[in-house]
Formats: C-alpha cells, structure tokens, sequence
C-alpha cells in the first residue's frame, strides 16, 4: 500500500524546510512507518487540491487523505495502535496539543523574526513573488525590514525559550526519558530554521542545543543529515 | 495512617492561597486520598523545618515527607499507582514538567504583576513585612507600583494565554477529555489570583474562563467553595 506524503521543497528539491512537515516525517518515522515523500512548492496548489485545501504536509496512506501536522498525528496514532505510540496515551495526547499551540504561536512567532528574510534565498524561483507578497501583507512590512533588527532580537527569543530550557536541564526528551510526538513538535520548528538560514538561534551551552542535537541524530540522523542552508 | 499538608494560609486561617498548594490539594482529591491540611504561614519557618526546607507545600505520609508541588505530584503517582493517574504515562509526565515550568513562568509571572499588591490585605499581620520585603526586593520597587498600571497591563497577559486559549477550544481540559495533573497546575495559578484579589483577570466568554469554572466545580467544588478575597 503507497504512503505518500507531500512536503515542502526549495529550489533545490532536496532541501525540505516546513515545521509542520518535519513534525510528520518525525511521527512517522517514530512509528516505523516508511512514506515518498513528494517535493511540492507553494505553487504547487493543483497536486494537492484533492485534499480539499492548499497546505503541506498532506498525508496518503493507501484510500485514506489526511492534511494538517496535528491531524495527521493522531491520524497515525489511532491508524497504527500497535506501533510505538506518539503520546502515550490520552493525557500525554491532551498536553502536546498545548505544546503545538505554544510551538505554533510562541516559538515560531520568536523564529519567524529570526529567519524569515532568508527563506527567500532557498525558494524556488516560482515561489519567491507569492512568498514575497503573502508574507509581506500578513508581517505589514518587508521581510528585510521584519528581519532587521535580528541580532538584537535573538537575545528576546532565547529568553521566551526559558521553559522549555528549564524542562530540558531536567529531562533529556520533552516527553521525558525517550523523544516521542512533544518532541517532534518543538524540533520541527528548529529543523526549519536551521533548513532555511545559517543563522544560529540558539547559544552554544543551551540545554536546548543538545537537546536538538539528540534528535538531530535521531532516527539514523534523519533530521541531521537532510541539506540545510 | 495519618496524611498532613502545610497549607499557606491568610490571616483568615480558611484563606488557602498559594497556587502550588492548590496543585497538591487537587492531586490528593485526584488520587483520592485525604489528608489533613494544617494553616501556615511565611513566617513559621520553623513549623517545617523537619522538612528541610522552607516553603510550602510540605506533606508528611505517614513516614515520608516530601516537599515541592512538582515532587509531590511524582510521589503521589509512584506511591499511588493502583489510583486515577495523574499524568496517565511517562509521555503525559514528561510534557506536564514543561507545562509546570511554562505555568510558573510565564502565567505566574504575569499574574502577579496583577495581583501582588492585593496578597498582603489578605496576609496574617505577622507576615506581612516579611512578604513586602522580600517581594519589593526580588521586584526592584514597590507592590504597588510593581502592579499601578494593571489595568492596562491585564490585555496583554490575556494576550500571552493564547496557546492555553487555543488548546482549552478544542477540548475540555488540558489533560484532554478529563482533568488531570496538568489542569491542576495551571489551574492552582488562576486559583491563586482569586483567592487573594477581586480584580477578574480573565474575560468573560474566554474558554480559558469556561475551562476554570469546570475546575471550580470539580471534587463537589473543593475550590469553588474555598474562601477567596
């Protein structure tokens, strides 16, 4: 049975830099489950409007479409109950939806004023105007003048990380003594930065840091040895 | 097998205020066990010292004593197995530590820039210079200039819940279909700041509020029924 999953690209079609789309291959990958992944740009709108709506990562496993990083979580979750399991139950389920909605809004908020200027550059040329220009209108200014003063807002972001430092002095994985879906959500959004920019938005020293390297080289380095900028 | 908990009190000695007690006292309601609870205040010290420590909340099961809201919570579900679990798993224990240090962070550290100045009208009059002192150091001013200009400061910590407001629409408690620990913790902030202010922090028809009336009511209304200022 054909798993195919639809997952953001760049010029150069092996480099794939969505947080939402590093959740998935993280999930599955966690679940043993193998899946093509098919390189799909924002143009790309017509391969995936079967799934009804416009955004990667869109999942097919065998009849089944399933779109959205969260959905496609449980989706495999409550679709492979015999594979290792991604939260643990249900109230491991319940908290990691906070931690997608902290990761969503806080932590790619911070990261976004980090890097946003330099995913222009891995785009394919196809992609740049509607990137250009979406992002523009939703950031009320240049990506340029949005990025701008980013080296003296890291400083304010790796401060808004201060409980997630805190949890990661304490325990080696978010969802504690092993990495499990918590996890994947939190790194996807660093695995996108590090995809899109060679800036470096965290401090050497940061349990944060060797927290990322550890899923850096999770899964035979999967995230780890994917090209990045 | 007798079970006792140092409980912060106000000069009111029914007065239970400190949000980290109320983490304790959910999670015994949660497992199901009883314990008597014993009024405290900042300045008997020595009333815990056997502890080896000096703040609350402190509980003595039978030959054990075990201190720190987080510690408990572990000891309560270690020691209490064959009772409702608090964290439903080592995934689910894993992600509450991150929502305990994102609750004390963040939540606590915008609560109390609302509500410092009004803990000392409830406070027992011995520990009122203690509690001015210690807290006008650790804040660099005054209780009431550190919270002057609430009521313009109360938009943006409702602005900072987002993610525990987008989480509380898509289900009824954090743990997911039902309370657990993780409800508990942040639930004992909110608790806290209506024990000892007026001042309503939350918007009506916030589902952060629907969600905190449910809590209120929960164990026949353990802290619905609390007297609060």
């Amino acid at each position: 049975m054909a798993r195919i999953l639809y997952d953001l690209a760049g010029a150069d079609p092996r480099l794939r830099f969505s947080p939402y789309c590093w959740r998935t291959k993280l999930a599955l990958a966690h679940k043993g489950l193998s899946a093509e992944t098919i390189p799909w740009r924002f143009s790309d709108k017509d391969a995936i409007a079967f799934s009804g709506q416009g955004r990667v990562p869109v999942l097919v496993d065998g009849e089944r479409t399933v779109f959205d990083s969260w959905r496609i979580a449980e989706y495999l979750e409550d679709a492979y109950p015999d594979r290792p399991s991604l939260f643990g139950g249900g109230v491991g389920r319940g908290v990691a939806r906070f931690l997608n909605d902290w990761a969503d809004q806080v932590l790619h908020g911070g990261l976004i004023r980090l890097v946003a200027a330099d995913i222009l550059s891995v785009l394919h040329e196809r992609d740049r105007a509607y990137f250009r220009q979406s992002r523009e209108a939703r950031f009320g200014t240049t990506l340029e003048s949005f990025c701008a003063d980013r080296p003296d807002r890291v400083a304010g972001f790796r401060r808004s990380l201060a409980p997630l430092r805190a949890t990661l002095a304490a325990q080696p994985y978010l969802a504690g003594a092993a990495p499990a879906y918590p996890d994947y959500i939190v790194f996807g959004s660093f695995q996108w930065a590090r995809c899109v920019s060679a800036f470096e938005v965290l401090e050497a020293g940061d349990p944060v840091a060797a927290w990322r390297d550890r899923l850096l080289a999770a899964f035979d380095g999967l995230a780890g040895s994917a090209p990045a900028a």
